[in-house]
């Protein structure tokens, strides 16, 4: 018996491990986004409900994580603290990220649409059975 | 140039949103294998290192989640606490979810190992390119 309100369409994470602390998720990806729009890190950091301190920590865990930097800061070029870039190889992750996530959606349809037959709302998606973001 | 001590292998997690507070992800679907090897809460919560309360609050958000319950518990049948067992469709879950899986590292595998050559690193794992589990 259906006991939820409005019908949301599933959505499928990825999160890479690689060894140690060494991770990327949808989070540090939706923040260099965030970066790549805003131009700056403490914007970013706004536009994702975090701190400041938390954002920059986590560019910095990705900048020493990778051979390459993802984001370079250039401190006093902006009002409200230092603007910020993302870097060639930082787009390219989140390119690669998130095409990771487009294929990883592809290929687990018939398994999410399975369990979401299975919830209790008895929910479906409107459009199409397993749309992934 | 590689600072890291010993190479791992890349993992693959994946969560589903199925909206508002429904998910499944690592964590639950690894706590069910642990109620299935264990046949109790407590000491799956023991072996996953997490409290018995916070064991007992996940599996009751699954239970909720879906239409049927994925793990059903028998007070006072085991020492330390109430002996329980995944249900026919909790082990379904955990098939399904483990079967996403390794699908969405599959069709991944190939973007995973052109991150793992940015890794700081240097790493390569010593089998395949692109384990997951």
């Amino acid at each position: 018996m259906p006991t939820r309100a409005a019908p949301r369409a599933p959505t499928l994470f990825l999160r890479l491990e690689f060894g140690g602390e060494d991770r990327i998720g949808p989070g540090k990806i939706a923040l260099l986004e965030a970066v790549a729009s805003e131009r700056s890190i403490s914007a970013a950091a706004r536009a994702m409900g975090m701190s400041y301190r938390r954002a920059w920590l986590l560019i910095d865990t990705m900048n020493r994580m990778f051979r390459e930097p993802v984001v370079s800061a250039r401190p006093g070029r902006a009002a409200d603290g230092p603007s910020a870039q993302v870097t060639t190889f930082g787009e390219r992750l989140v390119r690669l990220y998130r095409e990771a996530e487009r294929r990883a959606g592809r290929s687990c349809a018939p398994l999410v649409d399975e369990l979401v037959t299975a919830l209790r709302s008895g929910y479906r998606p409107p459009e199409s059975k397993s749309r992934t973001r």
